[in-house]
């Protein structure tokens, strides 16, 4: 196995992304390196590269990636050359207590915050001009060829379509998931999300697919609302153009509260909104958003013990190597509709474009 | 049916209790009229006195009561004269959006923040010296008679021991519950719980008889240490003798952070410990305790998507008039045991002593 060298995507600094040739070095023992067929512009992606979560420059960004295996390390079995995969955002060890554990998916051995930028080994296997460039999620996907831990990598179905399937590996899992997995929507239940970029619109397909009756859909962009409207969306509403805070607009369309609300922004004003927008006795309020580091949210203790729940949810709680494979074979079996979530498909030299279409809130 | 005059205990002021000759009107429509047997003190009833709970001066303390109905108002179904019942500090209303959902038990009907202190009708049925006295979560049990919604009151077996049972009403359900209904507590998993007083021991014994393998109390007072290991704590903690914050104490102990933490005090400083004591995938924590108004905790934005899930528990989520019957007939039945609970039995005309013994730390 050779060095290959590549196209791939380097944040070299705060709000710096170029590409770049890069070299990217074989698997060692462990790992798979894959030749990338798509990847999904995430927010987190977008955070990471803005600085906003902090990560170690110079890093190659993405996470949500699908792709086939080119090559694979010492002792790896579960995925071979040829495979088709998703990465993983969170990896699943299978052998830490939250691996063990029925319920979480939080792997003792994600790298998310604070992020080490390196494989498992504490190296990396990305240069650039000489350079050692840090890996993002343990996964970058803006990238040709990668590298990631076997840990890392879920072999999916071979008949999966690469263009869209990479979706799955965290937007769907996490807006879909939060609603059907994480807290199993009721049928004619009440929800409300905040955020209806791609983890919240996935979000109000999960709670449609589970049969709430009334969606409410926050977001200050309104351009988002007629496609919401078409996802699912009841009634949306634009906070800036309110004359109260949104979560008492919210208690009062639906009289005691939502059953259920969703965060999917990252703010700690929304997280607040979203638990305070639930019914007192029984509301569950979901916060799929990851915010900047340092920052709290505050909550009144005189009202918490009324009986709501709070609960943070990543990737739908799903344990990524045995769950994500069965949401890609769900997709092709016509069970969950991920196509609704694909607003444009770009070649990869043009990620740069495909950022100004994000930015302008079209996706 | 006539206004009957009988000793009470009437908060005047902050810090101010005192024994007085009370007149107690007959119930009205869809309202029974008890006479006491015996009432616990609960750190609620305290903080009412002292002010840190808001309600009406002048109140008759008291929610967490047993007593036999002496007579009742037009239209009520569900008791009778001669029947034994327990007074309910949040009522089970069966018509409300809350009693409606399966989940959850804060009934809409519910008076405790911010407290009205008078009955369904918006009127009192105690006077003391000419005065109106107002309720205290439309139950009062610091008297020799007291009237209650019915939707405030259970029927329960008639072999139930009226001297012990009343805090099957308060204690019991919340801090047993807590463990048993609003968390299911896993077989061998640990738990870790702030404060050791009567909800708070109750809460021990509920994780025990869930077959917890690891049970951390904490408590600023060692005094409480030998009966809480007596009643399945297998570590004490002060925090008050610890280098460190308590949650990082917790989370070295048990490598990872704990499966569950319970939160019986009702302090901003231990929701955040709690909190943070547990495990970040998959940890549960349970506020069970009531703060003062106006007060917030604060949690750390960028850790909650991590998948811990915040509940707070009020009675342990049981349906009030549902089920507290049936955690009479299971003590009966030797299924749960409250005695450890008991620490003294004292006559109403003694209440004084009786909150002397609470406040030294010995009940």
């Amino acid at each position: 196995q050779d060095t290959i060298t590549c196209l791939a995507a380097i944040a070299w600094k705060k709000n710096s992304l170029s590409l770049e040739k890069v070299q990217v070095e074989p698997p060692k023992a462990g790992e798979v390196r894959i030749k990338m067929t798509s990847t999904g512009i995430c927010a987190s992606d977008d955070h990471a590269i803005k600085g906003i979560i902090s990560l170690k420059y110079p890093f190659i960004p993405g996470h949500e990636g699908a792709g086939i295996v080119e090559s694979i390390g010492e002792g790896v079995s579960s995925v071979k050359p040829g495979d088709k995969v998703l990465t993983l955002a969170v990896p699943q060890c299978r052998e830490c207590s939250a691996c063990l554990h029925p319920k979480g998916n939080f792997c003792e051995k994600q790298d998310v915050i604070p992020s080490s930028g390196l494989m498992l080994d504490g190296t990396s296997r990305f240069t650039c001009k000489g350079e050692k460039i840090y890996h993002s999620f343990r996964t970058s996907t803006f990238t040709e060829y990668t590298v990631v831990p076997e840990i890392s990598v879920a072999k999916i179905d071979a008949a999966a379509p690469m263009d869209k399937i990479c979706i799955i590996s965290c937007e769907v899992a996490t807006g879909y998931g939060a609603a059907v997995h994480s807290t199993k929507v009721t049928p004619g239940s009440t929800c409300v999300v905040f955020g209806l970029g791609g983890i919240g619109s996935a979000i109000v397909m999960g709670c449609k697919d589970s049969g709430a009756s009334r969606i409410i859909g926050v977001d200050i962009n309104e351009e988002k609302f007629p496609r919401a409207r078409a996802l699912g969306v009841t009634d949306c509403l634009n906070p800036s153009n309110l004359k109260k805070p949104v979560q008492e607009v919210v208690k009062e369309m639906t009289g005691t509260g939502v059953d259920f609300a969703f965060e999917a922004i990252g703010l700690t004003e929304t997280m607040v909104a979203a638990w305070e927008s639930c019914n007192l006795s029984h509301g569950i309020c979901i916060i799929t958003g990851v915010s900047s580091p340092n920052l709290k949210f505050s909550l009144s203790a005189q009202t918490v013990f009324t009986g709501r729940t709070l609960k943070g949810a990543c990737l739908g709680d799903y344990k990524t190597r045995d769950c994500f494979p069965q949401l890609v074979t769900a997709y092709l079996q016509n069970k969950i509709n991920i196509d609704p979530l694909i607003t444009h498909q770009l070649p990869f030299d043009q990620l740069h474009k495909a950022f100004k279409v994000y930015h302008a809130g079209k996706a």
